[in-house]
């Protein structure tokens, strides 16, 4: 790995329970910002909604430590950025046209490629951390039985060299982490997204809501447009196309 | 002890660095809803902006896990709702009339007898855990250098008996966090504080706000009206009246 940044806030490691794991521990331990939680393999690797995130040798699994001095309502920008910063390093280095998903993934041609979870800390209303967990399926072969993934290996049919896509990816997150403007992480978010002017399907806490994404708001929620013609302000969830279903 | 509720969240402790930090631990190791931690004694209490809090014997520190179901923008009332139950269980058990001074403290005649911290994990847009704790002034005698603080024993100039007051709070506290209503508790927070109407000073990150407190939005931020006319919103710092200044 060649970084233009410090080397010494990368950690790496062969096979961990899982990155998000470690990066809390350190976290709590005071770490410094932009501090970087690197494995080859976890053994534990967790995605949304407590489900698993399949982790086999040649994925990338890596946390960020992130301590912005930020209002808390801007975390969703340090998410949206880190979709972006992996959609653009796969079209830089290999080509591949990715887009966005609401609230936080990156799909190639409607296949997960790669997958993002936060863990957030507040205290007294400020932030502490926020870790950002990225998992990206690169000469794995992933194999899901709830989503359709792919890896590069999958698109490009053999294995990649890995050290040209990391030195960039890693130089784009450390980069945009540090030059945050969230209005126009939002305007290329849209710009990348296949989630708006779909009619969709987003699993909260207990319940669905169905409508047309019509929009982001400000802090990175989804607006639905209800078949009642109300809008609904999705803050997050489980967010799936739903297709033959369309206004009349 | 005495209580409604299930004694089985409560744990009790002589003596702990900081019951935050036994709260922290117990809710990542998936604690229920509602636990309780007590102790007698903190060596290492933990203030607001980094500072100590003052733990000395006869005083009640606590701190309550809790793990609700709600927005993560409501967190705030469940901290307001604390300080309510504290300033109606003083009054009721002592007839000591206290209020509520913005973000989260409570005072009598303008000195502190109580105050509030929280500590929130949110993962990915869900709250996990939101744990508040409270440090009560009950038979100690503070001595701060920062604030001018005060405990029941000083006002009401003997040493008191807490178990009728600790029962009381803990069914208020138990029964307000399970039926919580953040537009009531806005209410009567307004109607019990002593913040608005007054011109303040607030230290936020790295500045300071000042302006006229006229009013708390939904979100439980202050609303500050600035000399030259505008509306500042704070969402948390540390704030201080102002004698003296006045608009003109």
């Amino acid at each position: 790995m060649h970084f233009k940044f410090d080397k010494s806030r990368i950690h790496s490691f062969e096979s961990v329970s899982s990155t998000m794991d470690i990066a809390r521990q350190m976290a709590e331990e005071n770490c410094p910002d932009r501090t970087v939680i690197v494995a080859k393999h976890q053994t534990c690797g967790r995605g949304r909604m407590k489900r698993n995130w399949q982790s086999d040798q040649g994925g990338l699994y890596m946390t960020w430590v992130l301590r912005p001095k930020i209002n808390i309502s801007l975390c969703f920008a340090f998410t949206f950025s880190s979709a972006l910063s992996i959609v653009e390093a796969l079209e830089k280095i290999f080509k591949i046209k990715a887009e966005v998903k609401w609230p936080n993934d990156v799909l190639v041609n409607g296949h997960k490629i790669a997958g993002i979870l936060t863990e957030t800390k507040i205290d007294n209303n400020e932030l502490n951390y926020l870790n950002i967990g990225m998992g990206i399926n690169i000469n794995n072969i992933p194999n899901s039985n709830t989503f359709q993934a792919t890896s590069i290996k999958d698109l490009i049919q053999k294995k990649v060299n890995t050290s040209t896509f990391i030195d960039f990816l890693f130089d784009k997150l450390d980069y945009n982490f540090q030059h945050m403007n969230p209005k126009k992480v939002i305007q290329e978010w849209k710009a990348r997204n296949c989630t708006l002017g779909k009619f969709v399907r987003v699993k909260t806490f207990a319940s669905f809501s169905e409508g047309y994404a019509i929009d982001i708001d400000n802090s990175g929620a989804l607006l639905l447009e209800k078949e009642n013609g109300e809008i609904e302000t999705v803050i997050y969830g489980d967010c799936f196309e739903v297709s033959g279903i369309k206004f009349t």
